[in-house]
């Protein structure tokens, strides 16, 4: 594996589907369940784009459906990654639905993956560190160290004392 | 609706699923997205019970994979509500995986779906209240207030400052 | 395989699951084949629970269907072993519907599987005897004959006059 | 709906499937309760066939497994009413597996499914008699009124001594 | 591989599949891709019956939707080699829908697709003859080579002008 | 509808899919007839988009499989409209595979669909015409003339002698 580093477009997955009967709770929208499911292998073949090798989801990050997604509509899915650990990948993940007839589409929800690159014996392997482009690339990038902190914390990994950037979120305001 | 309280245990839904080929990735365990799919259904279904009302997955809070499952194995969910909030609720979802010829079972993750209920008309209508009866049940449902501050501050919704249960979490250690 | 006795609650399974529209007919009613494919699953797992061996479905007994389960009704499916002969075990399994909603729960149907256990050769392979405790385990435990010769008979591998715990049935009225 | 009499031959529908990967046990065998769907399925059309109506699974009398179907193998079903009572037909089905490569076809299994025809209001509804043609269809006529003795009896809705037909079965012996 | 010739009838696939709601669009019709899907089932098993070799599909040729199919309708789906090449053999298919409460059977559309035989290695083997025996089948074998002069120049594989059996269906009229 | 023309890559889509087991044939690579059914979906929609009204498929032209696409290898589907005609649109279909892990992209196939637009009442309706931008969209937006001369030839429409554009492609040569 080289270890050079990545645009963080390189790792860009689009998705689309679509809302069929199977994929819909009683009030003829999209589960959330089936749409967490596809998001996980938009998120899945990203990650492998940027590490170029096979990746197992290690975790996922507060997720808020914000609107429901209907029955014959279109699903967009776009997934490209935030930043690279050492054997890690979060992927941002966005979401949006939309009535081709009406013309009207709207943003779904966001989130983010984490995946853990594996070696062919199955134990993590490095990754190629992330060199985000854009504005908004780097604002995720950025982001993307708090929310590492918060999951170490949720998962008992880390002290929330030790989380400084996370600590400046609450002392700031 | 009723507005009376309801216990905790009342809403326990106990899910059983065997991993077969179409779940697996290229090492053969279970891929994240379905078993999130199948946490959905499972968590969906304890809601419902709590609130005898169709619900709609408003949120997931932040899963990690511990332990992979593996092809054949078995999937054991175990999802309960751990708090009513005026509307929505919050399910508390466990699961394991099971070797059933080594008679091996192992913890594989633990996370948090909210879900609204919602009345015929499709509007978020009142759910019972929830009675913790277990001292478990009782921490779960005061770690949900923290993780519902949680929640709100990351789909901001509300400000750092406000989230003073969740602050107190950064201030005690 | 160690051939001690195992208790009939050891190999309790419970699996949980929604009526999606893919499992229903043009009444809105689950079909029977997708039930009978839950089932299996669910009593199979049962069967290894008991024999901690694959297991093959062997035969399934008489079912009937008394109540349909609904679109979006949750099922309950109850699997256990209720006698283990050499190197099969029979399955006693009891399907409910619920609509959650208006919290009405109702018996769908009963029925028996049969299973046999394999070795890694795929040959059938000794299983450890099941002792029943309640009262209700016991009943089930001595039917299991009967419905063994009855299997037996309808497969034209015993002659219906070898069968006395069956022919007590008809010269008992 | 007119009462007059149908040929059996006329209900007959033959089903092709292919095993795939999802569909097989750790032996790499096509799982029963896969196979139980199918022939509910194709046994569902067959009664379709005869009563011109849409039926529903009422009961599946004994199935014994003989030879397992292996991945890549096909299945062909045959299904055929084998005799029709007030408002139910009994369809007899069998089962074949084949190797297509080395041209080896040979029997899984054979069963009886009941189903009920419905009216438009979900009520049973009469559908015509059922005249057999050859020797073959004569003899599964024949058994068809003790297979419905036996299924009345485990379903206690009849006496054994009431069973004329069975009981003959074990006196003659 | 023996060389020797096969007839058409022994290739023939009769396959009948019930449309669920999840293979319908909004308008509760069948969708293309689904029918497709199982077109490509029920000819890859014709080839392979021809072959007794495992096939892979090599190119589908202009299908026309004549007539939708709709929810809860059958298919019926029929495939019979029509010509035998070096290594490659072209299916055709006919599928007709069928409303079996009112007893209406319709054509909806029919197709070639043509296969290639591989051996363990996965490279092309050579396949038995085909020798058509009714006059349907004598008319489909030799429309067969115009059939594949049209894949061959639309494939880049062929000039029009070596296309003399296609070049005089252009010049008879 | 307003009967304004349109920009071909107005009706841009592009779809992403993970080859699964159960998409696959004996030597693990993604079936013909899955592909199928993935294309219908991805070319339907870029029809919606164009004719923003619900389509059926109505023909499909030749397709070849180039390439074989891996389990475990990504499918990566680009639909877009090439000809708007009255009321139906055809839709040129590209299919890339690509090994994530060796970073090795490969063609799989090309392929026509055609589809129609359907007003509320299931009757064909007028769609926008087509406006090609890119040299590579014009010479697909002339080639759709033949392609439609040679289905309508081919489904029984048209006589070759009136089909000038095809006609032409012999005599040039």
């Amino acid at each position: 594996m080289e270890m050079i580093s990545k645009k963080a477009s390189e790792s860009l997955v689009m998705m689309t589907e679509l809302v069929l009967p199977n994929d819909t709770n009683v009030f003829g929208n999209l589960m959330g369940g089936r749409l967490m499911y596809w998001m996980d292998i938009a998120s899945a073949l990203s990650a492998q784009k940027h590490a170029n090798a096979p990746v197992v989801t290690a975790s996922v990050d507060n997720i808020s459906f914000e609107a429901p997604i209907l029955l014959g509509n279109v699903v967009y899915i776009e997934a490209k990654v935030s930043r690279a650990f050492t054997t890690s990948m979060e992927v941002h993940i966005r979401v949006w639905g939309e009535d081709l007839k009406r013309q009207h589409k709207y943003k779904s929800n966001e989130a983010y993956y984490t995946f853990v690159a594996l070696n062919p014996d199955g134990k993590p392997s490095p990754v190629p560190q992330l060199t985000p482009q854009s504005e908004y690339e780097q604002k995720l990038y950025e982001g993307a160290m708090r929310r590492r902190q918060l999951r170490l914390i949720l998962g008992g990994k880390m002290k929330p004392n030790d989380a400084f950037e996370l600590k400046a979120l609450f002392a700031e305001e």
